[in-house]
């Protein structure tokens, strides 16, 4: 693990609120045409907003990320996802940003997803549930802005899916952020890219348990495809290099080989275990919906378009990745660095240092660390955000 | 695809033969101590063994391969999975060479194997069949030389774990090759390249069908784990850059994304494709044992000892890695290499240039096919093999 970048404080407990952002008299409209409602959001909020209103951030999760994003729930021990990013005196400062973190639309951590009742059948939606976009969730992130008195953001920052989130956002409404931090994003996955998400897909959809999606009410569930395709994901995290530091050909609790096919090396252990505890906080369809939308996003693909609607773009960009990030590698970024530079878009790029894979950005790393720190400070600084 | 060497002949219809090799009178004694018995091999040979009996070259197969390296059985435009490489007047030339090919203990293509039947009992073995080590296929593969009238092989060449078997013959008989021929293959598994195979093993044992892997009476088969597992490893098996030129974001039958969870992108239907056709030919269960065998192969962990062995071995090595290979990247032959440099072995390295990934091995890469092709005339010459 990386060096801890300071003596910060932390946010303390803090809690997870839900609001009904859509309702049937005012629907979620989808990119699709479809309509979806009711629409309940869970979020949390960590700091102050401002009399102005303008010192929010808003952080947009990964694929299995939550609301929970910093702070603890009652055990100090068990922080959110991004603790080490976001609090007092942290590269997010809470001190002087409003902090703004929801659970995606789809998800199945409190907001809106397939695992919701749908109305008129009262059952859970399962595969009913609508595909949606990118863009779709920009429209439930915009709404929970404008429900908790914000206008225009400070910034918006997020990794991997979350990164797609915030391009999406300052294309489709280039007035409304004013700074956007893509962590080890992409504008478009490979074909490798989606062919480890289709087999993760696959191994959940075809799961004799899974019944189509309508595995709610069985009593049974699809555990076996969505530990395998937690544990296939996990591999495509880690970087060989930190594998190798971590696990290499270690033998799990004995010195030698103990030849069989249960558990023996270390590794085998570790994706076992990363496998299961996914069961316990997962849906198998939210990991449908929410690997789907990454599939489907490509926002430049039609290029004159996309430069086009860039010259509009007011957003002010910081871009990084991480050099042992296979999954989603350093051309992931400079591809869309290129883009939003040829159409004249402010854009600070860095690739960072770091053995972690992609799950750098989930990760205390010193020199990431300090780059959204100074990038955040110039941002406030810009905004007129107060110290 | 690559260019074709040149318009060389086929080897025409060849067949499949069988051989009782060990008995229970005489069993194959394992690495573990256990007896195994009968053991029968199914082999095809292409040449003829010259008088001298000096003119062998061995072929081991890799994880998925089988006997039925050259030639067709019927039907000439399905060849065997090493044709381009053998045939008269190619790189392995049966012009010239004997070339001796079975399929793997423990496979399942006409050599004993997990879904063999269990002397006693009368029931396909499962997991009752013994561990095996690559020391072992060895052990079976010398004893079928030695059936067909060969005691020293001019060659013995294999590609990914049929390098490992090559590998481990040189080590454990130094005076039995003239020359091995090391495709893409390791001395020695990463974490990330066992995290790959555990995760397709549990695919198949966490399959509802699994049974223990006592399917075979059932009527059932995990056949859900078998195609998730070769849909994930087809994935190691092609670099990023050709999944990139072959599939791209292309969909399937299609001009634009039709958003379902189905099929969409060209790449999910060309997994799909892989993963299902691939229980035609394969069982679950010898893809439990092949892969495992590849984990634990480890014959450079005491070095100290291992160049203390290599002293005595005479044979000269042809090393070769490609640079898109991710699977068993360049740097598995390059250590290996740097082990028998370190003895004094000789060994000639080439990494070649080819986009194709893992896979290079099987595909008609000119490169690749010069360099085995000037290798084995000079193994030839040294050999005495007449022309």
């Amino acid at each position: 693990m990386a060096t801890a970048t300071g003596p910060f404080g932390s946010l303390g407990l803090v809690e997870t609120r839900r609001v009904v952002l859509f309702t049937e008299d005012d629907p979620l409209v989808l990119d699709s045409g479809e309509r979806l409602a009711p629409v309940e959001v869970a979020y949390e909020t960590y700091g102050t907003l401002d009399a102005a209103g303008g010192n929010a951030v808003f952080v947009c999760h990964a694929l299995t990320g939550d609301a929970h994003a910093a702070g603890h729930h009652g055990d100090p021990a068990r922080p959110g996802w991004w603790d080490t990013l976001i609090g007092p005196g942290k590269p997010v400062d809470t001190d002087r940003f409003f902090v703004i973190s929801p659970n995606l639309l789809g998800g199945c951590q409190g907001t809106t997803g397939p695992g919701s009742l749908e109305p008129g059948t009262g059952r859970p939606y399962g595969l009913r549930f609508p595909l949606f976009t990118v863009a779709d969730l920009v429209r439930v992130h915009r709404r929970l802005a404008r429900h908790l008195g914000v206008n225009r953001l400070a910034a918006a920052i997020g990794g991997s899916l979350g990164g797609m989130q915030v391009l999406q956002w300052a294309l489709d409404h280039p007035d409304d952020l004013h700074a956007g931090l893509l962590i080890c994003a992409s504008a478009r996955l490979t074909a490798q890219n989606i062919a480890f998400s289709a087999v993760a897909r696959e191994a959940i959809m075809r799961d004799e348990h899974f019944h189509g999606g309508d595995y709610y009410e069985t009593g049974e569930r699809p555990e076996v495809g969505l530990t395998i395709a937690r544990m296939m994901a996990h591999i495509t995290y880690l970087s060989e290099e930190s594998m190798r530091e971590k696990f290499g050909r270690r033998i799990q609790d004995a010195s030698a080989p103990r030849f069989r096919f249960g558990v023996d090396f270390e590794v085998e252990s570790y994706l076992q275990h990363q496998g299961e505890s996914f069961l316990q906080r997962f849906d198998a369809n939210s990991y449908l919906y929410l690997t789907r939308v990454m599939d489907y996003f490509d926002p430049f693909r039609d290029l004159p378009a996309a430069l086009v609607r860039l010259q509009a773009v007011r957003t002010s960009f910081l871009v990084v990745s991480f050099d042992t990030d296979w999954r989603f590698d350093t051309k992931h970024s400079l591809d869309l660095v290129r883009v939003l530079q040829t159409a004249g878009v402010r854009v600070t790029f860095r690739e960072i240092a770091s053995p972690y894979g992609h799950d750098s950005f989930l990760l205390e790393v010193p020199e990431y660390h300090r780059t959204v720190a100074a990038f955040l400070a110039r941002v406030a600084e810009e905004a007129g955000v107060a110290p």
